[in-house]
């Protein structure tokens, strides 16, 4: 795709006419709210109603207008939003428009949500939201896997979501810098130590390389590509998951997406140790284990009959989860990418969070492969694992 | 493809046309010679020279016309060659024409060699086949894998080698009917309760369908996807192999092609034992021996350097080897397809063979997984395996 044909960064004048038509009636009025790195993020409201509008940008904005990206990203998240949709009606956005020449999807304004980080962060209850996250992937990533599609429209999925641009962008930023003392990486000085340890590990650094190969090779359904818990959306209740940001759809492994969940929510649980808010982080054990067994049960119910090696296939899906968890734990320590469940501590904390982190991190990728949920979470959350 | 649009089938008239641009001066005279399920192969001979023409038709042979397959595997085959013989030149006949809408190859006659298992049948020595055999596997294998490709590359490779109805096939007679008791399976009656012992076996079946799982989702490598010892083409001196038949290529598990290929050398073995003839068994142990230790070197030294996984990828090869190679010898026992290797012995040798056969196959499929080729290899070919 051309860069330039027709395509123009939007500003809040110039957004107004791409979202009116879908904002009920004016006058209307934008914002810019994005805190992302990959795209323009407005909220545009009318008279009674409001919308958002999401624009890629051609760059990868945290780096920068020097590190180029294609917008087709967001002809991919368009295409994954009406998928898994389809899959899990209502955990998800609704689409209300998409302009491929301005690379911008209009949609549903989850006005009074935040993120799944941010409620975490807060010590707010979201008593019903990881089950409601593991009923996604379950159906999105059950329903787009081999049994429960014939081959040519596994294949036809397979074509329009291959590896993609921000695929390279994860295996970049994931699976090599942090281990190879990239100049991308970036740490607090306290942490210098925990960086250098990584980039000397050739075991650490070998598993972390095996596992690239698999995030490029299996390709077993169509996953959502960056799970975290600020790709979750929650209503001020606490009960409501919606889940956004899906630009990073690809064809690639199930445990890749479980993984990353888990390992964002082993985060907070490690902030609210450190913090000694343990009543919380009782909570937040309840809730991985809500998200796994959901994932669990309702994957069961969706596969069992049909698929005699059901239970074999969890123990594989547990297993791969706990080594990309631990490639998410250590990663958001050292590379590019942090989280402000870590970030956002008092310095003596945060770096007793981040050495318990790569230390888990180290524990899931190098360790024995896990084959229970409560072994993942226990390597991911407990207080001396070994380094 | 519309299956009429210009398509016929050749016959030893009408093939002539088509090949004689390629074979030299003539007179050109025209044989069928085939023995294949898929396709009709001619040899078509000038007054110097010779070539091959392949045609596919559009059902599967062995099962008469009502069996529909599509003519695009002709398609297919063309890309595999060529893509193959860029990795691993000289080890594939050459090229010399494709007829899309006759979904015809033109090819370089192999005249005066034999498939390695007439060869090996014969007891004859094939000195430098096996490692001939490793070495394209390391080549083409390791060549179209994740590393080697650019993302971009890969994705269309992806693209071009999808899911076929050819892989389709091998799902279901590979993967399905040898243990749910299909009506497409074939055994001796005196095999009969092997083929029930499968069928009510749920262990078997669950393994089966994991490894079906894998089949379908484990895209790493452009394989050959039929790699028997009849896809093995030897000259008459047993020292220079050329690879065939690659209408089943798509992009799979690399340990699909190497369990495939050691399983047939494991039922030489196993017939050449039944026979009494030890020392022919032991010239298969070596061979077997030459083309993984072949395709580990020769891999180690395409890959190595800059992947520092290589032993952990090894290691991960040939425990999926080891399942899919009991796979093989059990469907080839009680499947549609079977081996010239076991079906040539006289009765009482032939059902001991399929004993030994089907017992290897599921101590490889259900036993712990192999971590060496000693290890497979001792499981493929012992005398008392669990049953």
């Amino acid at each position: 795709m051309a860069e330039s044909a027709g395509y123009r960064a939007l500003d809040e004048t110039s957004v107004v006419a791409v979202a009116a038509p879908f904002a009920g009636a004016g006058p209307h009025v934008a914002e810019e709210i994005g805190d992302g790195n990959l795209n323009l993020v407005f909220r545009v409201k009318g008279a009674t109603s409001s919308v958002i509008v999401k624009q890629a940008l051609p760059y990868l904005r945290v780096a920068g207008e020097s590190w180029q990206l294609t917008r087709h990203r967001a002809a991919i998240e368009r295409g994954a939003i009406e998928r898994h949709t389809k899959l899990a009606p209502g955990m998800l956005p609704a689409l209300l428009h998409f302009d491929d020449t301005l690379s911008a999807l209009v949609m549903e304004d989850l006005g009074g949500y935040l993120t799944w980080r941010d409620a975490l962060i807060a010590g707010q209850p979201t008593p019903t939201v990881a089950a409601g996250v593991g009923e996604y992937c379950a159906r999105v990533l059950l329903g787009t896997s081999a049994p429960a599609l014939a081959p040519a429209e596994r294949n036809a999925l397979r074509d329009q979501f291959g590896y993609s641009e921000l695929c390279s962008l994860t295996e970049n930023l994931v699976f090599t810098a942090p281990f190879t003392g990239s100049l991308t990486n970036r740490y607090d000085d306290e942490a210098a130590h925990l960086a250098e340890s990584l980039s000397s590990d050739r075991s650490l650094r070998a598993a972390a390389a095996e596992l690239r190969f698999l995030f490029k090779t299996r390709g077993e359904a169509l996953i959502h590509g960056d799970l975290h818990s600020g790709s979750v959306m929650v209503d001020a209740a606490g009960g409501q998951a919606r889940i956004i940001d899906l630009e990073f759809a690809f064809f690639g492994p199930i445990g890749f997406d479980l993984g990353m969940l888990l390992a964002n929510l082993a985060f907070a649980r490690l902030a609210h140790d450190e913090q000694g808010s343990r009543a919380y982080g009782c909570l937040i054990d309840g809730y991985a284990e809500a998200f796994w067994t959901t994932f669990a049960d309702e994957s069961h119910r969706l596969w069992n009959a049909g698929e005699p090696w059901y239970d074999q296939f969890l123990a594989t899906v547990i297993a791969d989860a706990g080594r990309y968890a631990g490639l998410e734990m250590i990663r958001r320590i050292v590379g590019l990418a942090h989280v402000n469940d870590i970030d956002l501590l008092p310095p003596a904390r945060r770096l007793r969070a981040q050495e318990r982190a790569v230390s888990g991190g180290r524990s899931l990728m190098l360790g024995p492969r896990c084959t229970t949920f409560e072994a993942l979470w226990r390597r991911a959350t407990e207080e001396d694992t070994y380094a």
